[in-house]
């Protein structure tokens, strides 16, 4: 069976560009990755007459419709009544949802307002799904076998409604195929050179597969998807078509699956082997440190950075050689070694990286255009040095250096453990 | 008059969830700023059928339909077909697009391939919309007074279209009042309390002038907006709106207008007054380093951080005394104080501003839970340290500290300068 769904999100602030609409995009990913077909997306205002009208069009087209937002508690928002409208339901107080607010005043000392006790009304022929993260209950309303969800506009108690409430009630609601999926993460690699590599491949792999690429600032993810009827004989076809697709593409450019990061991975393995890292940048300018500190507990093996922007600094603090500076140049690899050693030194850590080049607009020269960056990564025993080239606007070039250096750092701390 | 617009997004990517629709909310926040009502924003895929029967019923409703995607060189793009199809209209060669694409590929010593010649055809009802930034051109399409503008998705490509083209044609066809807008920028309040501060003003201010509130992590942004007939009294009365507010709020927390941010406002003030600024980091992780090297030029006055994520690095490198630590733990007045004055000194600036907290989720105790942040900036003549709580997530947690210390910062180089 075929299964067409449609999401609708209400709210004023998406029609005047207030904000851009999220939700609607992890929806349809969800949607798509249980075999779900999102026929269309549409915005609307909270308004009373238009909410019914796209409710009554697309449930001409679609099995399943989600509604986010209007489910606060000002007088603008008005997605419940209007439901209620619809589906000719009075309201009543849903008790459990009516504890928690009681319960979640009372821990901070405020007492319930009439409003507040409002939010616990739902229309009497919905059933309420429990939102695990905030006091606004999910709605699910239904109609000639078809599903019609309605739920709080705020991303986090939406995700949270979907994951748990939403995806497992489609599942059990419709006969879908089983669809399996794994994301393989990839650096260094552009769109067009994986597709050139992995064509035949692509070809070759069995009906009921496919593979997407999802590209972001230095980063690409490849997404392969498996649907079928057996869920154990899929998982280990998924498991080889993933580590066929992994030894095409190689070592140096995939560095995890799913919901890693390059800075979770090395922070992984840092903390198993109890080594340490510390940091000099000057072109990236602490983005590199702002990456690796964004992981939870990352004080267990991050020392510190020094971000040196100025030739004194560099001198000061890392002990760059001055004379190295004046001969080569502040972007060049000597004084890129002596950065990364530097850190390494002075921070008292087993492994040090560092970058140095012209993140742009300004500052290039003919020699040195904008976009050159040198990167090193100091070891317990060597240093690796690199040069690169990336030609692109201020904030990406940062981005790319600072993900190319993780990646490189990754690599050395795996080879220096080898041995 | 009253004038609608529809935005219709084409895309089978934004149906499984693949990209975020980005584009509605700017094309949404343009026609907004210039006083046409968005009724619906509708993301549907690229299939002709869908296209059609979405652009007739919007029609019924719209005066102006902007339409994105779908006009790329490859075989699922056939949003131009398509509409060609609608309008009954055959497709001619573009002759100035083609000796745009012939010289592109001339640059890079590429033949042109059939494929890209087609790049060049637009249907002959249409007028072309010329695209400053890429190749494909934008189009425009008029029905009974109607007009229709199909664009590239790229955003950086519709974005220019929009401005360039799109805007003065409609402003052009149909009769829309004046709307000016400003928007202050603050820091450090939050959107009730700003609301409540505000309320009797916003009741006082003149019928036709409106305010909006755009928050976002640590910063809120007031945009005042303005409509009339006469460009000149409404650029006066904005002006003198903007200063009202301004002093309604306070200087404390307005820190700019418009496109200014943190970093870029500070940055200019230090460029101008020759003065020079070091950051020392720990709980916010290279954040406040990568804020400020984000704006171009940042290496005239920034000369450097340190991430000291480690107590033996507070001591070794900022040369935070370890007795300190010890008594007073890492997170406290006495150590942030030393952080501010030793990343002054040993990068040798004149103004010094660090940070000490508990990011979380770990980390935390009774005495110091999650989200404790102490603040230190020292100027060339004194310190000044305030003690915050950001009980929010991790991520959070660094943007908020971050721009907390900024805005310290901003407000003590000014205050120094004033003597």
């Amino acid at each position: 069976m075929h299964v067409f769904a449609e999401i609708i999100t209400i709210g004023d602030e998406l029609l005047i560009g207030q904000i851009v609409d999220t939700n609607s995009a992890f929806i349809a990913d969800e949607l798509t990755k249980i075999g779900i077909s999102v026929r269309r997306i549409i915005s609307i205002p909270d308004k009373s007459h238009d909410i019914i009208e796209t409710l009554e069009n697309s449930l001409k087209y679609a099995n399943i419709l989600i509604l986010t937002g209007g489910l606060g508690p000002t007088s603008d928002d008005i997605t419940k009544q209007t439901l209620a409208q619809l589906f000719d339901s009075k309201m009543i107080i849903h008790k459990p949802t009516l504890r928690e607010i009681e319960k979640y005043f009372a821990k901070r000392g405020i007492e319930v307002s009439e409003r507040n006790r409002k939010q616990a009304e739902i229309p009497n022929v919905c059933t309420p799904l429990k939102n695990s993260i905030g006091t606004a209950p999910g709605m699910l309303f239904m109609k000639s076998g078809r599903q019609i969800y309605s739920l709080p506009g705020v991303p986090f108690e939406m995700k949270a409604l979907i994951k748990e409430q939403v995806i497992p009630t489609i599942l059990k609601e419709f006969k879908l195929p089983i669809i399996l999926h794994t994301t393989v993460l990839t650096t260094g690699l552009s769109e067009s050179y994986a597709a050139d590599l992995l064509k035949e491949w692509e070809e070759r792999i069995p009906a009921g597969c496919s593979l997407a690429y999802l590209p972001s600032p230095g980063i690409l993810k490849l997404r392969i998807s498996i649907s079928g009827s057996n869920r154990e004989i899929l998982k280990n076809q998924l498991k080889s078509l993933e580590e066929e697709l992994k030894s095409l593409i190689g070592y140096q450019f995939v560095f995890g699956t799913d919901t890693d990061t390059l800075q979770s991975v090395i922070g992984r393995r840092l903390t198993e082997l109890h080594q340490t890292l510390a940091v000099a940048e000057s072109c990236t300018g602490g983005y590199i440190a702002h990456l690796v500190t964004s992981v939870p507990g990352a004080s267990a093996y991050f020392y510190g950075s020094a971000t040196s922007y100025s030739n004194n600094s560099k001198i000061k603090v890392l002990k760059v050689s001055e004379s190295n500076i004046q001969s080569e140049g502040s972007v060049s690899k000597a004084v890129v070694e002596q950065m990364a050693e530097g850190a390494k030194r002075i921070f008292n850590t087993d492994f040090g990286i560092a970058t140095s080049g012209i993140a742009g607009p300004d500052g290039g020269t003919e020699l040195k255009p904008v976009g050159t960056i040198w990167i090193a990564v100091a070891t317990p025993d060597k240093i690796i040095t690199q040069k690169f080239f990336f030609p692109d606007v201020r904030e990406r070039n940062i981005v790319r250096a600072s993900i190319t250096a993780l990646n490189m750092l990754r690599i050395a701390i795996d080879e220096f453990n080898k041995k």
